[in-house]
């Protein structure tokens, strides 16, 4: 029985994630993302109405034209966890298959809403919620489980495919994490019963292969170490305070309202996205506000919060989006003075997040802060980590899993080269074992 | 008799520069321009109808208020080039003073277009032209004396101001380029002279002070023959070709003429500015076209040539604004598929022009290249040399005026910083005869 | 009575601090540090016989020469703290001045150290140790306080000379570090009392004045949490594992002790600075190293050390000198394998410290790492936070203190420019209340 | 019949260049080359001395071990051009084929000059000095030839196979340079003759592909325009001259001699390199020095002229070794106060070259440049062009050849992916028709 990785998307660029896995007559296929440097290329497009052919001719969802040619049948669609680069494409292409999407329940919540929000095409997959820790049968041969990761998103997990040539594992996207509070660590023994079970095949994550600086990836007591001590100060002044992370990064937003939850300040977490992932996560008992949080997603009531926190900067904290400087966001939309809250001389601003490197997010970023400062803002940028593995972490992964095969993806020729490198140094060979794809390249195991 | 140095604008930004100095009892005034990035942070402004109060407190313009407790009487408005951030603050400023508005006749023709386009404010002091090499008497005091300067534009001068307590040199801006065919080299054997009649003070530009790599700035000549090279190919081949440099780089723009020239395509200078500033320096007898050349600065005749250049696209050579990618621009309007003219595979696209350094230039030449490339268009970017004197260049300036005091102006405190240590090496001492002002700050220097 | 600030040393470069206050007849003198970079540059020279004048053209002390002409009767030598840009110089020009060394008890015996240590001048001036939040009369007129402080040494304080004409505040080196466990928290309290009671002038370092990115320095919490991440693996493993890190930053000392308590390794710190910086703390009662800990300076002690370390690999936790990778440290001679440990395939080797920012030491830190890379080694470097206040921290520190007057310190221009600026946004103003000295400038405050 | 590229060295590295190709029987190897930052990773080696073995397992020269596995016999040894990366290990490993060495005549003789020198093995392999424009067979099946090219040293070439199965070329290293003096610019017209007649495989050298800022190298008239340019300055000052540049780079060597031939100086060529690559450049009448030149190699010599230099400094221009500072070299000794030759104040020192990128040179170089700085020195670094292909030039290479392989060569994983990336830019494909080779991977080629 033959075992095939086609490379559809993210094996050229960040984002856009899509692998395909064939064993034997059966076809599983992992993520389906958005690559979201595009669309702000085209920063007009109104994805929800737009058709997948326009999409993927302008390189912003995977190029999936080429499973018309894979023969066979296509058993279940898999997410890693619920970032855009991952799930985004999901309204646009999981239509075409007639399989189940699978996911954690987190996940597969963060799904249906990106299905329910598609006004082009009308996707019927059945969504079958997954834990971390469990398994699913997806076809005669094939065994799907999930197990416990970490990243900057909850319940993230590694899928694992038990397939009679091997185990496959697919680690988009993770870090080594045992200090969150909302996730538990990663399933380290679970992780080497696999390596010792026999993994034939790995398809791993490449983000951070090119940090040789940071190579064991902080983990998230470091930021909310950060937060505390940057928070501090602020929280007790009588002076405007905002925060903006990552909506989807509840774990960090978890720490936001712990460190504020004792001081005099009510909590407002504001925006749209921030109303669609920590909604969620809160009715799933994932994020656990305190009583003086509350959560603003439409425009209407963002407007009368801020007028509230506006009159009586001194007892609010805001959470908002916006950390990248993205013209439409809140924060940007503050610092540029079209909302009813007004910055005003010595409000703190925190940014939480670092700039996702492009040279577009480095001006909004630079424009946002400028303004910011102009009126008199006070910036504490950068209070973050990463959420992706570094260099010695995937050293332990490749110690604990020992594949036979390695398949690095998510990212471009030079990340993808980089782990390819690292890989070398544990004694595998470029070409014989680590295999370099390109979008729309396979990979063929033997049996 | 004391000499004051007054900072007005551009001691603490690269732009709106503006000096006054007081001898006596008369005021001269240096330079009145506009800081272009503070304009692009808010870019919904109509600068042509707004106020000059409005204008300051946004940092557009120089902060000439301070003037009002300046006793004495201005005399004299000097313009040393025609940059906007030298002369873009004229219709906002010079009708407060009744003085005339000195520059060669290429930098006086230039401040006629600007006052004749304003709409807020009436400018009617007289434009008195005066040539490279000659004097002018401005007060019984004080004369005026133009000493011939190359820089990236044409007739660019250091203004000299013959005083009874010695010679004041206003240099900015200038590079050292004995190379240059639209323009003389400067006028080295007059500046020693005045080294030795006794400087009192030297007012000196810093724009590559920090700039330790590149110490003796490269020649016009670099940049011509650069373009020799990567011209010569795009040329002759059957494709598209565009090239897009400064509107105001005359002698760049000689350049790209004489090159294309003895080609078989017929070349385009297409863009408003383009036609502004091309188009006196034809009048003026500076710019000379071949006959395969013309000028299109309307919408409609852009159009118009765009049409026939896409049509005919080996025929054409298209010499474009929007260098930087600012969206509005042409070039930029070209890779975004909003003119008549499409790029195809193929088509050469030469960047004669650095990223002005800062993030938002950074982003929107990275998104017009990219936009370019997905298109097809092999893209050279960066045939350029810079038009400001290097750390060497400006230790041969001090060693030639042997100037009494040093204020250093025209950029950020690091860079006037930097200059400093230059001139701490050649003897100074920063305090005692190097004088770092701020915006708003004087030095006197008693005689 | 006037009030004079004279800048000696570290106001032109990173290094050899030294700056005397003349307050009426009575002069203070804090500091006498070495220039490090300098010696790097003439690695032959054997500094313990040198005499001061040699040192002082080298540039590698600071040039008090100019004191001779200060009319004045020294009173007190004050150190900071024990590092050796701050009292490196002490044997070399303490015996000009008829004064008492005054330091807080681990500064006085590292002073004492350093005199031991002279082969030249002989060094008589009678030791003072002042503890942190004591007051000593050193004249009629002038009275020291020690002002607790937190920096990567122990026992820093901020000197605080109480004058009739107002309060004088010495702040080299300092960080915030809420969470130091070898050292309390900075007094806050009592630095808010004195900008109270007035301060006249702050003389302040301006290390991560130019760091943007991170505005509110980490606290040792921080690297406390990433060491035990990063040593939690290998403490486990069957391999070798080295530690370096500085010797005198005891707190980071006591935290890998701390980690590696627990551990069945036996924890072993080598080299010469180990042992005297840890050693006196540990007399001193300020490190407290668990019971299978030892230090040895010796090399007999050193070799014998490493041998046994080298035959039980496993058992050993060293935690060595050599973190730039200079030459003759020890952690690049076992790179070099020139010590009996030798370096085998997986051990793991930890840097706790930045590459200081040099050309030389990140020549020598690439080397030492690659060739610990080639032998097999794992390296982790990095694993640290800085100890020097951020921008925002120095906003806070200005905020606490309001002194009338400024003067940047321990810097080249730039980093003292970056640092004015900041004042700026504060309402102060260079030339007027922020002075920017040059080595051998001073600045007179009329009362 | 078969053909296969055999990679043996430089395809992980940039240095120790070597490659094979078997065409049936037939072994054709290209250079052998050694790794020069290897070498000064080990300073204390006598390379002179050492066996090859040894410098195998260092990594210093390339491991041809693999050879006794390849099934073929030998029938030349072929040499690109006379740098050390490609010639440096002839005396090391030729011997072990019986085979003759082919180079153009420059190359030839400093091949004869590398194996003089050797000290451990005897090499006896025929030479054979063979002209651009000229052809060669060196077996029933396989012709070479060798196309003129351009590169920073003379007579470098493309050594082109021509098998019954295709054509194949060897393109390590080269430039496109349409204006060197010494050296006539690239066969062009050959290069698109190959292109019809069918190139099998392109091994091609990468040193540029991740330049993305100067896609079309600079010329060689652009060095000698900068050099006129800051020579002439110091040629005409009172004070002594320094410039430092590539021994091997006759070229740069002929310029600087040609703009100082009408200069009053008497020029001095001084260094054991120096003697070695211009000597024999003289004598075989590509490089022609003025009546007021001379070189000087050997110690004795050398302290001769400087000791006349330093008595009558205005009357000498000194042209050195030692542009990266390494340590032994003659200019860092100069800068060191080691030789007769004492720097002054305003002495002025031309590097013509860059820093060749790897922290020891960054080290040596800073180092250097800031003792002659502390001297008095003015340096004008920089004053350089590349040698090494540019994107766009290497697209015009492809476009040229239209090789149907293609193996990237002579850099790391990061610089053959980049160039990889171009090429799929011209539409090949990764494992397709581009091979990524690891030292000791071979590619074959099916007819």
């Amino acid at each position: 029985m033959s075992v095939e990785v086609i490379a559809i998307g993210g094996y050229q660029e960040v984002g856009k994630n899509m692998t395909a896995v064939k064993v034997g007559e059966d076809v599983i296929i992992f993520d389906m993302g958005i690559h979201l440097d595009r669309i702000s290329m085209h920063e007009d497009t109104d994805i929800d109405r737009m058709h997948s052919l326009d999409l993927i001719e302008r390189g912003v969802i995977p190029d999936d034209t080429l499973m018309k040619d894979v023969d066979g049948k296509v058993k279940g669609i898999i997410f890693s966890h619920g970032h855009l680069d991952h799930i985004g494409a999901v309204a646009k292409l999981a239509h075409r298959y007639d399989a189940p999407l699978i996911g954690t329940p987190y996940t597969a919540a963060l799904i249906e809403k990106q299905i329910k929000g598609e006004r082009k095409f009308k996707v019927n997959n059945p969504i079958r919620p997954l834990n971390a820790g469990s398994k699913l049968k997806l076809s005669k041969d094939i065994t799907l489980e999930f197990v416990q990761s970490t990243h900057s998103i909850p319940q993230a997990v590694f899928p694992v495919l038990h397939t009679p040539e091997g185990i496959i594992v697919y680690a988009l996207d993770f870090k080594f994490d045992n200090h969150q509070k909302v996730s538990p660590p990663p399933d380290y023994k679970r992780l080497r019963e696999l390596g010792r079970e026999g993994v034939l095949a790995l398809i791993v994550e490449t983000t951070n292969s090119t940090n040789y600086n940071e190579v064991k990836t902080h983990s998230e007591r470091i930021a909310r170490n950060i937060l505390e001590d940057v928070m501090r100060g602020p929280l007790q002044e009588k002076t405007g305070m905002i925060v903006t992370t990552f909506s989807s990064h509840v774990e960090r937003v978890q720490a936001i309202a712990d460190i504020a939850k004792k001081s005099h300040r009510e909590i407002f977490f504001l925006g749209r996205s921030m109303e669609r992932f920590c909604g969620i996560a809160q009715k799933l008992g994932i994020l656990k506000l305190p009583k003086n949080a509350s959560i603003y997603g439409s425009p209407k009531a963002i407007n009368r919060a801020l007028l509230r926190a506006d009159e009586d900067r001194a007892n609010y904290l805001l959470v908002t989006t916006g950390h990248q400087g993205e013209p439409d966001a809140l924060l940007p939309r503050i610092a540029n003075g079209r909302t009813p809250f007004n910055i005003k001389k010595g409000d703190n601003v925190i940014i939480s997040a670092p700039i996702i490197p492009n040279p577009t997010n480095a001006a909004n970023r630079h424009i946002m802060e400028r303004r910011l400062k102009l009126k008199g803002a006070r910036i504490y940028p950068n209070a973050h980590v990463s959420g992706h593995a570094g260099r010695e972490d995937h050293r332990e992964f490749l110690r604990m899993l020992k594949p036979q095969h390695i398949i690095p993806a998510h990212g471009d020729l030079t990340m993808l080269s980089a782990y390819a490198e690292l890989a070398e140094e544990e004694g595998y060979r470029i070409g014989y074992d680590i295999h370099i794809l390109r979008n729309a390249q396979a990979q063929v195991f033997k049996s």
